[in-house]
């Protein structure tokens, strides 16, 4: 396989390869039967493009003799070892193309919005809206302290400061967006609309970080499958595309960048200051 | 005002001019107030851009002396006296290619997903985006019968021969999109999943289409209000800019095209001929 | 051929069935070839996507006895028995994008542009695109006086009116737009560029009107096909699809519409009354 | 001025503060003009956005007692204390998504096409652009050796392997593509078509990339000034937002990548392998 290929591969929209998730692979057997099926067909490398759960696949095929390379693929970014996951820039450009449309009719209304961006347990793709779309306020798992009351006033005090909209970006792991968007109506009188934006976040035609992103990290893993690697996992990290083994990669945390929150809160609650 | 202000005010994606519905106006006190602000700021004609309660509206106003010609402008597309209206063409290719890209998950995962659009109570917005999209079915109000072990006999037929995926474009006239995918799945115990795409569909910058025709109308309703007409409302019909007496407007009936719904079904369910 | 088939080739960017000119098919020999290919394969009916060359050769094929309906594809418009042809609503609003960009920044320079939009011999594109983006003139082959000295004119008069950009749009069928800009900016001191969209105009994916006018003109095709129709060309007028006789459509002539050049003019020309 | 007044500044596309060139302040008279009328308003502090020029203009104004903090902003890329210059990742997504749409035609067409992009005497945008779209050949000032044999023998060697179509993506530092166009066509024998994206890639909505960075590098900027520093410039080098001191920056030097542009060959050049 070409770095050409895995290029190809990553640069097309969804999952055209229809590999999904398989039940059996996580006994021995089906490890054994998926080694056995590689070996039958001369795979002696394989490109695992995906996150941890794929990454621990990959550990237990290499344990098994097939070389591996882990990709980080996610549009959520929640994979430790790397700044950098295959996807998230399209998905975090097609949520904020969708949150710049709500926003052009909810000023015009005097409302309320709440859009509601994937991300499972990471906040990342909410944060990055919150400052592109300028929302008023930015909920993420990893900061929001379920304290609905502050909620409730934020909105109540960017209207007696003349905002004539409020943007709340609320993420995946928090939830709920539409019970939340009753309740806020009920105590503000404002009119609230909750939109989530769900599976769209998933398509489209890949941006150029993601192609160019993409291709250099697929050509980073062949050279390393042609070098004899086995059972690591490729990352982009301070600037550059970098190699970690599975195990250290797996065993990594990460977190939201405290200064690039504090710049979120700053811009979102700006109202309070004028 | 000039033909160039009705259609830089068109072209601008949302109500750039902060106008709301107002109770008001329903009383004959609200509407002998609105002319007298009128008068009082010299304007003599006025063009109103709307729907059918605009154009009610505008015919009040017309009754106590200001001029008005009405613009048919919604997303709906549900005003019985043209065939187009401002604003609708942009909303069904924001829709579409929010589902374009629901697609491209859909099909990597087999899944069923349902896809509720705006139109109120037309489904104009729903056959267009179910003809463009492919979508396997495609429910809007004036044709559907609510038979859903029909609609759930398709997605089994559908699947049996061999399609990946199935889309459903249900209406905004019909929604319950939650509920439906809930019982679908139940019935078909295939992944389904619905996603409401909301106010999106509102905003955004304007397609040629939209800025052409809202340029075309908005220069008639000026040369109808110059040629000292009033009452009227501009329409597009058989292929021409044309314009009708406000009651003669309210009064009309439409429906969708047969043809269309015809073409649409074809496509829709084409995979039961394979 | 399924209704299905023919719009989901229609609906792809680009010429995807990699059909091309082919100087042997001019000939009677050519002709013959082609028939007795379309008979060796079974193929008793043919759906023709092209322009006026296109349908010519439909003829031949169908003076030998294959059944041919064509069908009106180019992003030119310039069939003259219907008023769309496939293609057009994607290019216009490529082209209108493009020119949206360039006028971001010829405003913030204080600059004159000259847009150079494709459209062959025709001018639907860039009149189109004129009132679309708001141009300050709007050249096309069929109504271009070549009186450059007004063209002139109307620029100096446009920057004394404190128009801080002059946007030409000017179309293929008249081009030269570099020598043109040279010529400009030589007598109005205006620093002058030009910009040749060309061939972007011509790919990308459909918009929803094109995908489904096309949709609806690949089923009247179709239909046509099953009842045994040859010789025919499908067309969009008047608000409805309908069918001519290929020799009558190739007699036919059309021209811009007048009461859309009128506002057009009246909009690019505006910053004149003010 | 708040760092929401940046990001608001900077979201915008296009130059929507009117700012230019201004001869004048290249004296030391105009420097002392301008430093008196940010007194006379009570500026006393300045963000400039832009690249070198404007920097050391930002220091001319910084040595006559007026704070100031420049922020890395061209489409270039070209500033060499930073990895990122805000508006890059717009520019280079609209080239990209118009060499999509050459491409789509110049498959079914079997013709080479030679796209100049912008980037003055840097070739980021084209290599970014090579890499993204796939092209065949990408020529960047840095590197090309102007040996044309060698790009002519690969357009053979490409057609020889098959491919249908032959993508050289051009950089403006290079430029003379409709020359260059002329001269393959006469070598080679295939057509060949040049396009300039010009202007259009300085404008449109920007991407959340660029807002979100543009966001980070403002709130830094008033950070800076807020602490009573001078005379510094925002760079993003290694995964960080961090400060330079002008004249260093003005001093520094950076290059291509060489894994990147390494990897963009190996992807371009891929026919030649096969």
């Amino acid at each position: 396989m070409s770095a050409k290929d895995v290029s190809d591969t990553i640069e097309r929209g969804g999952t055209i390869l229809y590999t999904a998730r398989c039940a059996e692979f996580r006994t021995p057997e089906g490890q054994e039967r998926g080694a056995k099926i590689c070996r039958k067909h001369g795979i002696d490398g394989l490109v695992v493009i995906g996150g941890d759960g794929s990454f621990a696949g990959a550990q237990k095929l290499a344990n098994l003799g097939i070389n591996t390379i882990g990709v980080p693929g996610t549009i959520d970014l929640d994979i430790a070892c790397t700044e950098y996951t295959i996807g998230f820039d399209t998905a975090v450009n097609t949520a904020m193309e969708a949150i710049d449309k709500v926003r052009d009719t909810s000023t015009s209304h005097e409302r309320c919005s709440i859009i509601e961006v994937m991300g499972r347990n990471a906040g990342y793709l909410a944060m990055w809206c919150g400052i592109a779309n300028g929302a008023e306020d930015v909920l993420i798992p990893e900061k929001y302290d379920y304290d609905e009351q502050k909620l409730i006033n934020n909105i109540i005090a960017s209207r007696k400061a003349g905002k004539k909209h409020h943007i709340i970006v609320n993420a995946e792991g928090i939830g709920h967006s539409e019970a939340m968007a009753k309740r806020i109506e009920a105590a503000t009188g404002i009119e609230t609309r909750a939109t989530i934006l769900g599976h769209m976040q998933r398509g489209g035609s890949p941006t150029c970080k993601d192609r160019v992103y993409a291709s250099m990290m697929g050509a980073l893993a062949v050279d390393l499958l042609v070098q004899g690697k086995t059972c690591r996992v490729v990352g982009y990290r301070h600037g550059e595309f970098i190699d970690f083994d599975i195990n250290e990669a797996l065993a990594m945390k990460k977190d939201v960048s405290p200064y690039m929150w504090e710049v979120c809160n700053s811009l979102s609650h700006n109202y309070k200051k004028q």
